[in-house]
């Protein structure tokens, strides 16, 4: 089983590593680009395991270890059985 | 404009950060799950372009400053007008 894991950092957080991509497309010329924000992007592999047993894990693994979720949002979408 | 870019590690590639994350789950107790690849989730904001543009200004920044073509695939979405 396939899933998608997006973190992005939340709203109000400063991006940093975005702010400085930004920056440097405004300095190539690219001014039409008015922000970027940066965030994870995480495929992930189950085996043996229902969607919902998947859909356990994920919940989990992402508050214990994919995000902070102090800082960060996640979302997850199983995208194949 | 918003867009949603996805980069990737190309199929083949190492990607050592998910790996790492795939351990710790493992010694976790997370044994299900098999694969972890970690990648970048990147939205963007453009001011008065048209749609296509906005897809070829996507379409520069990703070659040149978003991705490593060499070692990493990229694709983009515009998700609101």
């Amino acid at each position: 089983m396939k899933a998608h894991v997006y973190v992005t950092m939340r709203r109000g957080v400063l991006e940093p590593q975005g702010r400085a991509v930004q920056k440097s497309l405004e300095n190539l010329g690219y001014t039409q680009v008015k922000g970027v924000r940066i965030g994870k992007f995480i495929e992930v592999e189950l085996d043996g395991v229902s969607r919902q047993e998947a859909e356990n894990i994920l919940e989990e693994i992402c508050r214990k270890l994919l995000a902070n979720p102090v800082i960060e949002d996640f979302r997850f979408e199983i995208v194949e059985e």
